[in-house]
């Protein structure tokens, strides 16, 4: 059996997140409905992660085995004409037979969207977070920086009893902030995250910039391990997976 | 009566257009409905142009006279209030008497947006044309030079009887094609546009890139007044309305 692994891009507003389940459309489910039109197969997908309701991805991997004789470079053709145009595949390619799109994962990087005017876009409604107030980037830029690094992220965490307990260290390879005209990203790029992490983080940096958490508080939100000193969970809809590392 | 002029942007694509008509969304219309419910008199609003069903505006202009006496920079929150998120008020200013959105207008800017990609963008679905093939934006400038000046643009209209007959010259300022990455943009300033013109120049350009027509053929087709010469009409998704001038 070939395993196949396939690069795809899905704008997530009207879906309640990659993940399969009852009552609610998910990718997953849509995504799985299209391969077995190109399969025949009820092929076992790999998701690379979950995402929540309403978050999006600009690169979302997932791999397969498949016994189907489709030459690999056909397969993103042959998906997208089934998929709805929310869901694009971009690339496909074989892998080795031990690759897993979740566990052969070293690295993932997210975005997070936020339209900083007084006035809302029209067209970016249900793709970033719309705050009214002007934000103070630099003070959210020095917090930002006290998470870069190898921490334990449990403040950064929502307790879900559901998910692997386990290790809580996650290595910030870098937590940048940048503001274009009135569109400010926080992108984060890490070895793993935890559940809501970049939500909280950027629910805690919009804390920051409205004087509610000092940047220098950020050391002792961090060492505390306690979800209650950190800032809200920001809504889903600024959130981007926008890249991940194999 | 106090003539205000609103400055607004939307997503035009669950519109049938901005003119209001029966049995189908307008944008005029779900306007007027807020401004009703802000001023509370049935007022009679001056749109700066028709925009067809699934064209978007990044800035659209309309004009009111009213006896409210809500202060003039308090109308786009109260506006932006009842408006749905498709749609949102920049500003707003108090205008002479004799000002009209429509007839006080001296320029337009379009933009027509191309993604230009063999897959499909799933967050610019109904916001560009999806157009498979490389584009060949150097031919597409050579051809677009000519028609940078004063002409008559019969070739580049659509025919109909509803709409005022006269004169079909118009002045081109300035046509632009920018390529950022996979999204390329035909920006298009003149001192009035005919009907569908923006969309047959798009069209007529993209048949330049297929090699269908030569760019120097451009001065024949324009010289012509002949519809049947240029290209087809481009689908309204990827335009926009970008600026008006006063």
């Amino acid at each position: 059996m070939r395993n196949i692994l396939i690069t795809m891009a899905y704008d997530g507003k009207n879906y309640h997140g990659w993940q399969i389940q009852k009552n609610a459309l998910s990718v997953q489910e849509v995504f799985q409905d299209a391969l077995f039109r190109v399969t025949g197969e009820k092929n076992d997908i790999k998701g690379c992660s979950r995402t929540d309701t309403g978050v999006h991805a600009n690169m979302y991997c997932v791999s397969f085995k498949t016994r189907h004789r489709i030459p690999v470079e056909r397969i993103p053709a042959a998906l997208n004409n089934y998929l709805p145009n929310s869901i694009a595949v971009m690339s496909a390619k074989e892998v080795r037979e031990d690759f897993h799109a979740r566990y052969s994962c070293k690295g993932k990087e997210y975005v997070y969207k936020i339209w900083n005017n007084h006035v809302r876009n029209p067209f970016l409604d249900g793709y970033v977070l719309h705050y009214w107030c002007k934000l103070d980037i630099q003070a959210m830029k020095s917090a930002a920086d006290y998470l870069v690094g190898k921490h334990d992220f449990t403040s950064f965490c929502t307790v879900d009893n559901n998910r692997e307990k386990g290790d809580f260290h996650r290595n910030v390879g870098s937590l940048t902030i940048k503001k274009e005209d009135d569109l400010v990203s926080i992108t984060i790029c890490a070895d793993g995250f935890l559940y809501n992490m970049v939500r909280i983080i950027a629910g805690t940096l919009l804390y920051v910039s409205e004087g509610k958490i000092s940047p220098v508080d950020m050391p002792k939100i961090i060492e505390a391990g306690d979800r209650s000193l950190a800032g809200p969970t920001a809504p889903p809809m600024g959130l981007y997976l926008n890249r991940v590392f194999y």
